[in-house]
């Protein structure tokens, strides 16, 4: 083991551990990530590893949770946009994130993860959120419609389904994924037809 | 116990006890209809229940794949109308079949049974189905073409997450559901526009 264990502060550990940990899960399956690995990868034991996170489903739903928190930030709307551009600009973020963390997605959607409560609850948060810019977005009248919360539900169920079939196949590119999505939108709310 | 046991071949008390079950999983909880109930309904023993069926779990699953059967059986599409016809007719019977089936359908998608991997394989390979007929509706050119792939695949992930919401909250009528999924069809595919 050659990597230099530094002294760092246990805000700072945490944060290198996260760090370390995000990037093995984006990249690789769940289950070929170990705490070992993460461990040796941040220069530190088992034992201190144990002591930050009880488990791997714990760190995991911890790199979850602070994936979705930036989520949330970096897609805040610049709400003195059209709502076309407000909407747009978010999906192009969810699918760069979910360009470069496909193992990442594929744990929370279909693999182990995909029963966790906990994790699943995280999931659904953003979601929500992400749900309420948009209606926000809308304006008051296309929030009181029961059809159009409906419609941009569904919508945000399409992007995800379409985003997780995507870095499966990678049949086509990322630009394509983004104009799949807004025509759905465009269809459902009449907003963001690509030209 | 009033119900008279009628003297049926297996073929017929297997036909049997699954329409009870089939009544029973639509319309109450997955954790509330018990094996005990079925058997009292059908007027046999809890021991021959279990003759024909392993587990509630197994019971269950017989029941979605006969129902699974029935769906691609019923919206079978008329492949000489023109597609937009094609894929509402099939819709029009998938959300009929929701509206009246919302307890297995909730047990499935997001109660005990969905993480059970043999109940899920009947659920895609279903989804599958619809997925390539409306591909073959669609024509050969658009079948080579994996940015239509990907949206057939969105959409059917979308009526299956709005069907599912819709039927959480009843907001709006059938009509409306039919509508908003015609219109998320038309900004994919230009077809299916509701007049």
């Amino acid at each position: 083991m050659t990597s230099v264990r530094k002294r760092l502060t246990p805000a700072e550990r945490r944060t290198q551990l996260l760090a370390v940990g995000t990037r093995l899960f984006a990249t690789r399956p769940y289950d070929d990530v170990g705490i070992d690995e993460v461990a040796e990868l941040a220069g530190v034991s088992q034992g201190l590893m144990y002591h930050y996170f009880a488990s791997k489903r714990d760190f995991f739903a911890e790199i979850i949770r602070q994936e979705s928190v930036r989520m949330v930030e970096i897609t805040a709307p610049d709400t003195t946009l059209p709502v076309a551009r407000q909407v747009g600009d978010g999906l192009r973020a969810y699918i760069h994130h979910v360009d470069t963390h496909e193992h990442g997605i594929r744990a929370i959607n279909r693999g182990a993860m995909s029963a966790d409560d906990g994790i699943q609850s995280i999931v659904t948060d953003e979601l929500r959120v992400q749900q309420e810019r948009i209606l926000d977005a809308l304006g008051t009248d296309a929030r009181d419609d029961p059809a159009v919360r409906l419609a941009v539900r569904g919508w945000i169920a399409f992007v995800r389904a379409t985003c997780l079939d995507w870095v499966d196949e990678r049949s086509v590119d990322a630009d394509t994924v983004y104009d799949i999505c807004m025509r759905a939108l465009d269809g459902l709310l009449g907003i963001g037809r690509p030209t």
